[in-house]
């Protein structure tokens, strides 16, 4: 990994996301300065980053004495986390009032070098900066849960966001080992969570309508789909399709997808007959609860696919990691 | 693996996804049996078994002396091929009365006990067996290609499939190291062709609107929602995604899901505009060419992640190997 660009960073907000943000910000190599107003909260966050910098060092995910050198350090109030701090991740709450009145308190405090960047999945910058000082310094940078194992971050400017401000954010979050993607403008969603509800949708269709079992339509993604978009997009999947690439095969293929689009289903019935049947056959696929083991079981073997990915990449890639 | 449930089986066209098929078949131990009418296409097909048998024996997916053992038996005629095969799996053109007239010579030509199988992505076997005799034993099979690298196989049965030849295709494919999933009844795309069209629909659209660089949309499935989507599918992913399980993750979020749903977009931009603006960012991503490198590189990965699932599977899965 290279040195990040940015050696020390502030973590505000210490939930799920934000614990897990202190491991990737640490395992980097920056110090990472973290507060939460929940005192409890930061403890338990603190906690858990240290346990989990351990396992991974037993797991070989991280180098031997590795985990001893991630440095976390807990701060008692707002000034002290950002004192330094060259970046701001701020995992807060996901109501639009609460994220402006936090955005304000971190303008006014940080300093004015320091990059404020939100986790929010949901929130347009414009909105959440409006009016501040240092909107131009704003930006998104929305992670996928648990941003220590799943690299991808979107990242937004608002209307304000300086364009200094957006590549600088690029280029940090790639230099401290993720995959940071460009979102031009806002849409609801963002990018990730639009086209994994595109597939939602058609999944809840095709089980509420009887046409398949829920464990079918999920094995069809896991057994089948899945495997190819761990390593390819839509584009690059089209672009192993046919023999003239992604060109040729959205060409050759074109109509048939205009057709099958006119075939699915737009407003699907989601009720608690859908919702209860799919909660059932899912908990005879994975077990009872959506359990710590599952999830620890998840972590893993996304860890070891990117391993696979990292030590074999696709000969063809022009510029290897490019990514945006 | 377990001993396939019929040993000798016919392969009926021998073009990409039929060659593919016989690695499937000769692999797990069954007398494969192959014909096409065209010979050059046969011969082809059974040079490129035995070298990708070879390859696989050099990359440890299978076992040392294992590829010389393979048995793929090239025949000259339909009547030789299905002499004393317990299944055929039909390759042919993907044309509904080309089908038609295939599946009419199988009918005519197999013994009673004989399941017909076809590997169409499109037709429904109530119109490609319609009138036939042997209608009930006639059934969709439906893999991705290549069948022997990805395990997913689409089983549809027509209005006419006798329950018994629907169950025992199931343990049959399964006996043979592949994942079927049964679907209920026809919906033009099937399950996995609706669900990738599903997520293509929303990809053109955030590429061709100007949200995201088509690099960027790649990335978002290949380095976040693929990841997961390689270990679960879109139920199992909601399962991991709240306490309570999948049921808990769709009530909490469903009103969200139906807001977005409103959102996606249902006829997207597909020019030519948009579609060479794919191919062009896609070249820089993957290379030049839909190169055969590229597409070894991917089956060469999707194998090692299922070697990784295999070798770690999920860890409260009730039946181990449920697929349906």
């Amino acid at each position: 990994m290279t040195q990040p660009t940015i050696r020390t960073v502030a973590v505000v907000g210490a939930g799920v996301i934000g614990r897990s943000w202190i491991r990737v910000f640490a395992r980097a190599g920056c110090e990472t300065r973290v507060f939460d107003p929940d005192r409890e909260q930061l403890a338990r966050a603190l906690d858990w980053a240290r346990n989990s910098a351990n396992e991974d060092e037993a797991l070989g995910f991280i180098d031997s004495g590795a985990a001893g050198e991630e440095r976390a350090i807990r701060c008692d109030t707002m000034d002290e986390a950002l004192s330094g701090a060259g970046w701001v991740q701020e995992s807060g709450p996901e109501t639009l009032a609460v994220k402006q009145r936090i955005f304000a308190e971190l303008d006014a405090v940080a300093g004015p070098g320091t990059i404020l960047a939100s986790s929010t999945s949901a929130h347009d910058m414009s909105r959440i900066a409006a009016g501040l000082a240092g909107s131009g310094r704003c930006v998104v940078a929305h992670p996928v849960n648990p941003p220590h194992v799943i690299p991808i971050v979107e990242v937004l400017p608002g209307e304000g966001t300086r364009p200094d401000v957006l590549t600088a954010a690029l280029a940090f979050l790639e230099s401290v080992g993720q995959s940071p993607v460009q979102m031009n403008r806002y849409l609801p969603g963002f990018l990730l969570n639009r086209l994994q509800a595109a597939l939602i949708r058609e999944a809840v269709f095709l089980y509420g309508s009887g046409a398949a079992s829920a464990d079918a339509v999920d094995t069809v993604v896991r057994e089948g789909l899945g495997l190819r978009w761990a390593l390819l997009g839509p584009f690059g999947t089209g672009h192993t399709n046919a023999d003239g690439g992604a060109g040729d095969y959205y060409r050759r293929y074109g109509d048939a997808y205009r057709e099958m689009w006119r075939e699915l289903e737009a407003d699907p019935e989601f009720s608690d007959r859908v919702i209860d049947g799919i909660h059932a056959e899912t908990e005879r696929m994975y077990g009872t609860s959506a359990t710590e083991a599952l999830c620890a079981w998840r972590d893993r073997l996304v860890r070891r696919i990117r391993a696979l990915k990292e030590d074999d990449p696709p000969p063809c890639r022009s510029t290897p990691g490019s990514r945006r």
